[in-house]
């Protein structure tokens, strides 16, 4: 997962509203600054939503839309762009939801562990989107982990980790299981300095960063996981939420989310695709109705292997540098995916449990399987990010490998079979709502 | 092989003595501009031998010392550098071999299938690197496939694959043989013009190329090859040789020799490590002693997998940029190198065919096989410039990935096992000679 999380920093800006970021190590004042730079966007209104604007752009970072912000702990004043999605439409009031008010120190009994950060630093805190955040990746793990558990009959190992560079992680497995080969739910909150590749990176992919004295604090978290279970009917799936916040040397911040759950079967199931898709529809239809179009298509992109001409899955949604309409708007939309993991996974590996599979199955999800290290180990850039970066914990990160994978010579499976069918919806992305 | 040999692209310059390359599509006038060179450089002798020659760097690059050469089919003059290797003492004149003066036709006969180039072309060029070289690829190749048929009974599927932009190749593979998982040996001559990416990133490393109109012209080809046995104590081998021209638009030509040899077992076995590695420093020793204790440590330094502090395997050889002391000399050590494969891996093959191995010894060899894939496809310079460049046979470059491999969550060994011993001297490469 830290890779996951570090992934974050490696991307394109198109930030223009920015909020302040207290920096995790300092004391518990409480600012509510996102609740009134919504107010302010509740005001405005675009009409049209440039569907372009998902789409990560080296080019695409606006300088002249910058924040004009206060000290650190200072509300941040904003400066919208034309362009700059908004929707205003949904930007009424939100009171705090009940979920925020129950007591912290209740919540954190249910989660697998302890959260990573200590309890009465998250008490003092409570109403900031760090500390919501990773409440909030902590339940999706515990709500996830729970839901396999209980369909494996297995027990989630459970390793709590450190990075000597500041914060640590969660991180769950389940081997060997009854249904699971492999399942893996990671979470982590890292925060120090960016280091200067890192940085370069970042500048490099348009985010315009000015640190003080070379620094450039930051905070990052997420939840991360992929599944691989036994039975080659069962599909693997694999999800990631994760909140990415920076203070420049001015102090101004730049935050923003990104994520995704998406679906690689074996072999088509058009009543999975279906349901797996149309569960991610709804919970991005109830924030805006261009979400679930683009984010599936930029998944379609994302997960694409150009080597092989294939995608790794049939995809599902995938997001980041979402700064917008504004942190309470693009926050209660990843807390809607995340609670959507379960009801749009766990019952297809239900529907799947008992079906039977011939070794030729097998040997076909092995095949796929080797796809899928291709794509983890040669494209994703949260884990080329992660090997690439000193102190980042390597069996977090390679924990989305499967048990096991197969890589044969000019293998092409003939025509009309239904192996055939599955490489047909890879090579060509299908509509599945 | 494809990627190995494209891999030489991506490689940094050290040259400083150049030759002439005749297009390969072109007529088929002989020069025998590597004797006129190789001549003058007998006459040069420097008494010690920088060790750090041998290291790419990307600062390396002297342009002063660059070619005085005529036309393209015109004998190339010779400015050397002080710095830049020489072995006078063995550019004494020498002979043809007899090998070479065989009748090609007969040769051609022998190899897997009808050479890449044309068998009237090869006798019309009978005297070019490219031809010679071609020969002893194919030869090697045939060699080394008639050696693993022999000791697995199976035989080898033999693909012959064009590139459209020029050139292809042949690929051995003998799949699920009775000792082999997998075994591949692939040929390729490529020729061209060096794409845009191609010769930005070979200038980027360090090349000058000044190209005619915005052409560079090149000629690569090479052998490659992993074998996968079936059993956990018959080791995995690898080796490549490769040569690389290039043309300048004003004519200069850059030409290179690269490759190595190396063995990655699964158990420690002293007495195989040493055969191994002697067998290669005795190819080394005929042509240099210094060959041996610089491309032992390359190799060390190559084939190392940072983000799990581990070497591949064990280790062998492994050089670049080869262009001194001369064309010919650099050709007589790569021969050499190319005839040790056999004998430097067979017998360790025969040695362990009939030992018997248990469950948990073939699953430490599918962990191990997991590492060789991330070696494979997060660092191999091959690997990764092949999958990027378009038009490569991706089926010929993941060719060298393990039939089956595996990826267990946190796996250490404990200590005081074989499998920890392996683990040590992957950590500590050692001194096998």
């Amino acid at each position: 997962m830290a890779t996951i999380v570090l992934y974050s920093i490696n991307r394109t800006a198109q930030t223009t509203v920015r909020q302040c970021l207290i920096p995790y190590s300092k004391g518990a004042s409480r600012v509510d600054s996102h609740l009134v730079v919504f107010h302010k966007t509740s005001f405005r209104r675009l009409t049209s939503l440039p569907r372009v604007r998902w789409v990560p752009k080296a080019t695409g970072v606006r300088r002249g839309a910058v924040l004009v912000a206060g000290a650190a702990a200072a509300v941040a004043g904003f400066v919208a762009s034309a362009i700059h999605f908004q929707r205003a439409e949904m930007a009424s009031v939100i009171p705090k939801t009940e979920e925020e008010d129950t007591e912290i120190a209740e919540k954190c009994k249910t989660f697998m562990s302890p959260p990573c950060t200590d309890v009465k630093v998250l008490q003092q805190r409570k109403g900031e989107m760090c500390t919501r955040m990773e409440m909030l990746i902590m339940e999706t793990q515990a709500e996830f982990c729970r839901a396999l558990e209980e369909v494996d009959g297995g027990k989630f190992k459970v390793d709590r980790w450190e990075r000597k560079e500041g914060g640590g992680g969660i991180s769950c497995v389940l081997q060997d299981g009854k249904v699971f080969e492999k399942a893996g739910v990671n979470v982590s909150v890292v925060f120090g300095n960016l280091t200067e590749e890192a940085a370069k990176q970042m500048r490099s992919r348009g985010k315009v960063l000015k640190g003080k004295d070379g620094k450039l604090p930051f905070c990052a978290m997420g939840v991360s996981s992929v599944i691989h279970p036994t039975n080659p009917h069962i599909p693997t799936v694999h999800f990631n939420y994760r909140y990415f916040e920076i203070e420049e040397g001015d102090g101004t911040k730049q935050w923003w989310f990104g994520g995704g759950t998406d679906l690689t079967p074996t072999y088509v199931n058009k009543e999975d695709g279906a349901h797996f898709h149309n569960s991610l529809k709804e919970a991005c239809d109830k924030h805006h109705p261009q979400y679930y179009p683009d984010f599936k298509k930029w998944c379609d992109r994302y997960f694409y292997i150009p080597h092989r001409g294939e995608t790794r899955g049939i995809g599902g949604i995938f997001f980041d540098d979402l700064d917008s309409p504004s942190q309470e708007e693009a926050f209660s939309f990843v807390k809607s995916c995340a609670h959507t993991v379960v009801p749009c996974y766990v019952p297809i590996v239900q529907k799947h449990l008992n079906e039977p599979f011939s070794p030729e199955e097998k040997d076909w999800q092995q095949v796929r399987r080797g796809r899928y290290v291709e794509f983890n180990l040669v494209y994703d850039r949260g884990v080329k990010f992660g090997l690439a970066t000193p102190g980042s914990r390597i069996e977090s990160i390679l924990m989305s490998l499967p048990l096991t994978a197969k890589w044969e010579y000019m293998h092409e499976p003939p025509k009309g079979t239904l192996e055939a069918d599955m490489l047909e919806v890879l090579r060509n992305p299908k509509e599945w709502v």
